[in-house]
């Protein structure tokens, strides 16, 4: 199968279903409408949504079935992409080569963009079909754990603590655990639970992304070193800048190159505790995520 | 009956639960478990959630069985609360009397605290007993909806827009309708919803939240001129300061009075659609927040 392709199909019907669900521009307000789109239709690369929709074929399922987690993951992301580029977070001007939220809507209005969207996940994961083991409640409670102060906030709050610190990989690794990790996992877990999959499936779908969200952020340590500003879409060299803590500066960039490979074996065998017939998506993400180069 | 001792002891119930639904201080990260219970503890009216219960009791339910939703309701609340205070958006030093979250913990804990709190609220009403007209999905969906940039986050959006200038009635209403009335009605329809209320009884509830959520925004707009800094716990002018719009400045201080008795009156008359049974609570609610002082 070509991965290009499947993904292609999978972006292009969650854009159309984003756009869909979220309030058009010409909505009142118009400001805030025109700002949550800005961000949610800023080219972001939907790798939340494919894991969701892959995750549900993986599990016996279809992709179609799983497009209303699909975008309600995507809506969390974005809010936390938002929150995370203010001047009192991260303070960055640019994300996926374009101006940051705040910086076209100005901070009142790139708050406010973030809080709609976060709300706006859970109206939207609230159109699920409920399936035979798990009830809309399962649905919600799964992606509000995954966004709360124990997970996502939780790796923010970390990450911010740990600005200007000399952090060990232990404490690195549980602001990705947190800001990575755990919103890879929620995606597919929720993927899987439109497919009506067995609990021990949800196990591995979370060994899966746990370990695949470690290596994303390897891979994504290594390339502010290694790539060019036009192919990242945003500032090079800024960890360093920032003084912040990389997997490359505690492990130096063979060492990350290595780490990276190893959680990527362990993401891989956890995908062997899936029934084997549909899980070719899932594993070719996994060598493209490894190999990408922005 | 007695409203002080009802209030007091709807609160008592709302904080103890919230005790016991919030992670605690010592869970890690403790710095956002510190800042999200600094706030939601910080010795708020808890008006939202009395609404909440209140509502349970006149649509023939008990204020206990309406708990998760008050808390859900406050949770969603206070982060409203703690963003709107920070610098990107109305910059308020002193909120109840006390130094605003981001004063305490910085702006980028206090962005990441209010988060929290809203994403705590879904997983709190995840929490909710269904009954046979309402599901776990209603619940949610009316709580993300009244949320939404449409309502909560449309009224601050025109809030932040308004500003430096020189807004009509209309213009004004429409801002308070989102932000204080829209919350105000669903606090008292997910009440009513955990009775089981028919939905004749939901819309009576809707017309009563709306009128008392206005009244409740002209009173305030009367007592920013006319109590002391002491009684309110914030800063009192702060409306002129920052030059906005309010019910006193477009009606007079007497013109101001006469409407917030007008939109009393009509809240009022709401409550006459409900059972007489029960409808009490409510009833003397709605002479209390006319006639309070701060």
């Amino acid at each position: 199968m070509d991965l290009n392709e499947y993904m292609a199909t999978c972006i292009a019907q969650v854009e159309r279903e984003l756009n869909r669900l979220l309030p058009a521009e010409d909505v009142i307000p118009t400001t805030i409408h025109k700002a949550m789109r800005y961000s949610i239709f800023a080219g972001g690369k939907r790798l939340r949504p494919i894991l969701c929709m892959a995750a549900a074929r993986a599990c016996g399922g279809q992709e179609e079935n799983a497009l209303i987690p699909a975008c309600a993951v995507e809506a969390m992301h974005t809010y936390s992409l938002i929150h995370d580029d203010l001047p009192g977070m991260d303070n960055d001007d640019l994300r996926r080569g374009k101006p940051t939220n705040h910086k076209v809507f100005g901070e009142g209005i790139a708050i406010l963009a973030g809080d709609a969207l976060l709300t706006e996940a859970f109206a939207i994961l609230a159109l699920v079909r409920p399936v035979p083991l798990y009830s809309v409640r399962d649905f919600i409670a799964e992606l509000a754990a995954a966004g709360g102060s124990r997970q996502l906030i939780g790796g923010q709050t970390l990450d911010l603590e740990g600005e200007h610190k000399q952090l060990n990989k232990n404490e690195l690794q549980a602001i990705h655990l947190g800001k990575t990790a755990a919103l890879f996992t929620t995606s597919l877990r929720l993927g899987g639970m439109t497919a009506n999959a067995a609990p021990e499936h949800l196990d591995a779908l979370t060994r899966f992304g746990t370990h695949l969200g470690l290596a994303f952020q390897v891979v994504d340590d290594i390339l502010d070193i290694t790539a060019t500003t036009q192919e990242l879409g945003k500032t090079v060299g800024k960890d360093i800048a920032a003084e912040k803590s990389t997997y490359p500066h505690l492990l130096g960039l063979d060492g990350a190159r290595e780490e990276a490979n190893r959680l990527t074996q362990a993401a891989r065998e956890a995908l062997n505790d899936l029934p084997a017939d549909h899980v070719e998506p899932l594993s070719l993400l996994t060598s493209f995520l490894l190999d990408r180069t922005h």
